[in-house]
């Protein structure tokens, strides 16, 4: 085809006619077959993930991911390059559909309970924008706020009466109003998230921990100072910078490190997940760890333990400190990291 | 803003005047100070990496990382989700971005040596797609072909009389012409991108792993099936399918699993390197391992080592199989995976 010269390089679709526009279909379909579409696809993702677990899980690692830390040593999303902070959406909408094993969407990003469906993300509770595409489809509006550790999943059909009014972004994307909120069918509803922890420490903490300058300094520096809190496998990795930082997280109980400050520090494993329950810290899962000072106890008792020959309780804040019980090697409750 | 009725819900931005058109503005601009600009970007990338080693670590890191095979058991561009295939062009970018710690550019991708760079990525030599906004800058053109493993990277000035006529597509994208080949700055041409293992072996043998039921016995069956070639940290995750994926290979040379058969299993080990170097191997960096089947040989003499009080070489295809030696532990020469 031939430029013809003065006119536009870029041409663009014209929407102006009354055939044919997807804003007007959605208005003529009848409101009946919506609702019964939507509860198809609400039932399906409710059967797949009653308690939101799985949906919860994603939203924590597709974060983590854009994130970065076992690389980057980043945890915050201010920190994050500008391409990085508009791909969040992108990630959680590949990272769900793996997690669900959805098939891809002729028209939407996925094909659910037989129906299109488009998925979005937004960072801001509300924030969501919608493609033109995506007018009268549904879409799951996913959203997952690490400041406020919280997240919400919900299903609504875009609807133009509930989209901005104005010329939409160069993305050709509209932003929901807050109007359309009330009409979303939540699946999940501020539910909580799985912590950024490093996020939520005190800087001083932060700056206490990253300034050891070898991996083993910085991992005996977190479980000394963030105590009976889980630690997961992607905070051990940001801090240690190394790929094995999981073996830096399994060594730092010994006597040499953190051992002889009288602090255990509790994995995936036989024996100390049982002393986990016993001392009633969070019990660890896979590739988590926990970390507590403990002291010698009187006796046997409710929350305590025995090890080398001795009984052993939660330290106080303020207790003298003995060295931790040697902890014998037990099996793993699951792949090693 | 009131939405009259009948009036386009999405409107475009209008092009076709004169004034601060991008596309009149690039026309105008002189030949001789494009030429500079792209002369330092190139002169600062070829500095950074004369020999293009870094470019072709994050292009085949970036082509991993959409596949995710440790996760997903995938090694081939059509197993991928219809939007992780248009997602590639953004991890590269991001992940270059982050290789040679690139300043986020106002109106591209990148500042580099103080000029906008925007960056795209074909995985069919010459579809580059420029937005309209990128007309007029310079741009960084990257293509990798995971069949061909070949990579190449060079710097072009976007210019409309190199672009495709057509309407272009809803992204607002055009397309680069052939024409405009010709006129790029190739930094890397045709260079060796890091092999895609599983996607180039005979279909036969990538049933022959994937058909063990443990990620143990997929390992062996792959330093069996691939001797005397570098099998990376990544290919050693998709087959095993767990975390501890580089434990199943540090094993695999074992007695018990492919040491009876006569094999030996190198990594980045002191004594493993040395072995690999005198057999004349490729030699296992970090994160990499080589297999090879060995017999005792008469004695010293050239591409023999000694192990067990005894002398080595590779064995030839049909030999008589004797057990490998047991290889001494030696100290790793870098992080444990």
């Amino acid at each position: 085809m031939e430029q013809s010269s003065g006119a536009p390089l870029f041409e663009w679709p014209r929407s102006d006619d009354d055939h044919g526009d997807p804003v007007e279909q959605a208005a003529r379909r009848p409101e009946q077959d919506e609702d019964a579409a939507l509860a198809e696809v609400a039932e399906w993702f409710l059967r797949e993930d009653p308690t939101g677990e799985r949906f919860s899980r994603v939203l924590r690692e597709s974060l983590d991911q854009v994130l970065d830390g076992p690389r980057t040593m980043r945890f915050r999303y201010s920190e994050l390059r500008k391409t990085e902070k508009t791909h969040v959406g992108t990630i959680v909408e590949i990272n769900l559909g793996k997690e669900f094993n959805l098939e891809d969407g002729r028209l939407m990003d996925y094909r659910v309970a037989g129906h299109e469906v488009d998925c979005k993300y937004s960072m801001s509770f509300g924030g969501w924008e919608l493609p033109l595409e995506s007018v009268g489809h549904l879409v799951l509006l996913t959203w997952a706020d690490d400041d406020a550790s919280r997240w919400s999943a919900g299903l609504w059909r875009v609807d133009p009466a509930h989209l901005g009014h104005g010329a939409g972004n160069r993305d050709r994307k509209k932003k929901m109003l807050k109007s359309g909120q009330d009409r979303v069918r939540w699946l999940w509803r501020d539910h909580e998230l799985p912590e950024n922890l490093l996020l939520h420490l005190p800087p001083a903490v932060v700056d206490r921990i990253f300034r050891q300058t070898s991996g083993q300094q910085r991992i005996n520096e977190l479980f000394r100072s963030v105590q009976r809190r889980i630690i997961r496998r992607d905070v051990v990795l940001t801090v240690a910078q190394q790929k094995d930082g999981p073996r830096r997280a399994r060594m730092a109980r010994e006597f040499r490190h953190l051992g002889r400050e009288g602090i255990l520090v509790l994995g995936h494993y036989e024996w100390d997940v049982d002393v986990a329950r016993a001392l009633g810290l969070p019990v660890p899962r896979s590739g988590e760890w926990v970390s507590a000072r403990v002291a010698p106890a009187d006796g046997p008792g409710p929350s305590t333990f025995e090890a080398d020959g001795q009984w052993w309780r939660l330290a106080d804040d303020d207790e003298w400190l003995a060295a931790a019980p040697r902890i014998p090697r037990s099996h793993p409750l699951g792949d090693l990291d």
